[in-house]
């Protein structure tokens, strides 16, 4: 793992979350940082997000804290408060002004936090501190995830992007969160940093937001203990991307239940709004994400769901290929049945719909719907 | 059964569907029936749906003809044809006009009518025709419905009402097809029937379009014999409204894999769009149904569903009930967990959502989403 220079990790276990999990997790900049964020656009807004939205606008940034289990949403003015209150004594230990802390959680929505359980076990966080537990750290912030998400890169001239993420995909990830933090040593002013940041976000995390839902804590946050000077800034801000996309095509393939990874293309739409639509529509269609995990080439469904969201575009023309195999042209099936379903049965599809509209292409990436998408989710309290 | 005077039903078997179901039915008009429609706003329009906008113009409409198996959607210029053939042979062994039919199909998309299997059987669809077969009638339009959709009733001064409806609820049905017939005997001019039938549609199928999900066939008609002259007209639109409601209520009922049926209650907002906009996040929430299927009192899941709207409130102003039972206010659990789970076993939920901002409410009724949903669909052709 490519971890950048300036960068300790840490992560211990509070008892918020069962069966002695790691729940409790730092990331430490260890020189001036500079940062910025993304967060969620929901009305209902977790405390971390309250207080990072504030807090990523301080010049200096020292580090991120999180915590999972506890959303610290829906909590009010005590959860304000106990959010302060767990970075402020963080800080306190660390030496740091407690403005130079990003908070993030998740969990259930509607707990506070239990400060009683995590802050006499911030000594033994900061005391693990070290450039070598970025997987520990991981797994401190995950929920449902079934795998840890790391990815690291190093540009041409060295420059290390790390990132981290948390979040089993879907609709929205269960308990509706997803965290990502990407990390640099390579040296980036916060104006910079805020024209970046949206810029990423659009192309990776909200390409995989496949059916418009929200949570009350996404968070990305992005911190650069800018020890290195950046030369080539096209190929940081590229594989900054490319850390990103990966990312969120590990929230997709860790989604909850999923069988298999959709990526739906819109070729030839009258613009980027419209493609946007008609690509949403048909990732976020329970019927064809169930025909997709019955691998039944059901083609009706997808036009179905191109037809519902009110685009002007004429049915009859459109096209449909599933891996580059030609399937459906003027409401005719150009490939036998079988040569589909065949298709079907890989696990990375590729669903190309041709509009012949306009000249705009837009893609997102999805899953299957399988009935254990509906175990985790009845049950992920019980 | 309280069957209108004027009207009589047939259902046969044409092998469209497997194992000699009925799949072929006509509701005939003895009289000068007046009639109006409702269609899919589905941009990918059915042949039916094409031929039933135009049809209703007509002064006289003097019979529905519904297949169910083939949806005739996707099908093109033959697609049209093959719907007007059917039409015109009908109406000739009828010897009635061809424009006096109104068409109806729900099943599969992409597949063309198999006329060759169909004309032949109409004779006996004809013969078969009485004023006791509404039930076979209701038969022969069922897709993956599990019982026939059938309601009636009489005004004061003996003016019938009856309704038969297919669709099985969910998310969209499957297939994506609701259709709904609703016949009477009172005189209604086919001005009046232009102004009632939204009205009516808007309040009792609309509300249980539970996800905006819209299919290529999705029709509404009324049709009246025109035999009694009607002399209270507000009991009679009401009797309409609630033959509707009721009608709408048993297609949630039959929702695929639904365990629960829920309604969706919004009091106290600005505007009806906006109440609207919320009772639908709630309603259409994969979480939110989740939770209900696993009786989860999981609260944070409805207010993150209410915030992703954009729809502005104040989240901590925002009172739950369940079932008249206090939940949630100023983000605390007002009753004990376990009162709101054992509530949550009922068979039959209100949740209701006071958000304190206007006057405006608006209701929806859902089902919960369960792994017999995923099943269903995922092996609809197979």
């Amino acid at each position: 793992m490519l971890v950048p220079e300036g960068f300790l990790f840490s992560a211990v276990s509070c008892g918020i979350k069962k069966e002695g999990k790691l729940d409790l997790g730092l990331i430490f900049c260890n020189a001036e940082g500079t940062s910025w964020g993304v967060f969620t656009k929901n009305v209902v807004k977790a405390a971390p997000v309250i207080l990072g939205k504030k807090l990523i606008k301080e010049p200096i940034t020292k580090g991120i804290l999180v915590n999972s289990g506890v959303a610290n949403a829906c909590t009010g003015e005590e959860g304000l408060k106990r959010a302060q209150k767990l970075l402020s004594e963080t800080s306190k230990f660390l030496g740091i002004s407690e403005k130079q802390l990003l908070p993030a959680s998740t969990g259930i929505i509607g707990d506070q936090l239990p400060l009683e359980k995590i802050l006499p076990k911030i000594p033994e966080l900061i005391a693990n501190l070290s450039s070598e537990n970025p997987l520990l750290f991981s797994q401190a912030i995950m929920t449902t995830d079934t795998f840890p998400k790391i990815v690291s890169k190093e540009t041409k001239e060295g420059i290390r992007i790390l990132g981290i993420a948390k979040g089993a995909g879907m609709i929205a990830p269960n308990m509706a969160t997803m965290l990502a933090f990407i990390l640099t040593d390579g040296e980036v002013p916060k104006n910079q940093f805020k024209k970046l940041l949206p810029k990423i976000v659009d192309q990776s995390f909200n390409t995989i937001t496949v059916d418009g839902d929200m949570s009350t804590n996404d968070t990305v946050y992005i911190l650069s203990s800018n020890l290195k000077n950046i030369k080539n800034w096209k190929n940081f801000e590229n594989l900054c991307l490319e850390v990103a996309k990966e990312l969120a095509h590990l929230i997709v393939r860790d989604g909850e239940g999923a069988s298999k990874i959709i990526k739906i293309k819109i070729k030839g739409s009258k613009s980027k709004k419209e493609a946007k639509k008609l690509a949403q529509a048909v990732a976020n269609s329970p019927l064809v994400k169930t025909a997709f995990y019955g691998e039944d080439p059901n083609w009706g469904r997808i036009l179905a769901a191109l037809g519902k969201t009110e685009v002007r575009f004429d049915p009859e023309k459109v096209e449909i290929y599933l891996n580059g195999i030609p399937w459906i042209k003027n409401f005719k099936v150009i490939n036998k049945e079988s040569v589909i379903k065949e298709e079907m049965k890989k696990y990375k599809l590729e669903l190309l719909v041709k509009l012949k509209m306009g000249k705009v292409s837009y893609e997102l990436v999805t899953c299957d719907l399988t009935e254990e998408y509906i175990k985790i989710n009845a049950q992920y309290r019980s």
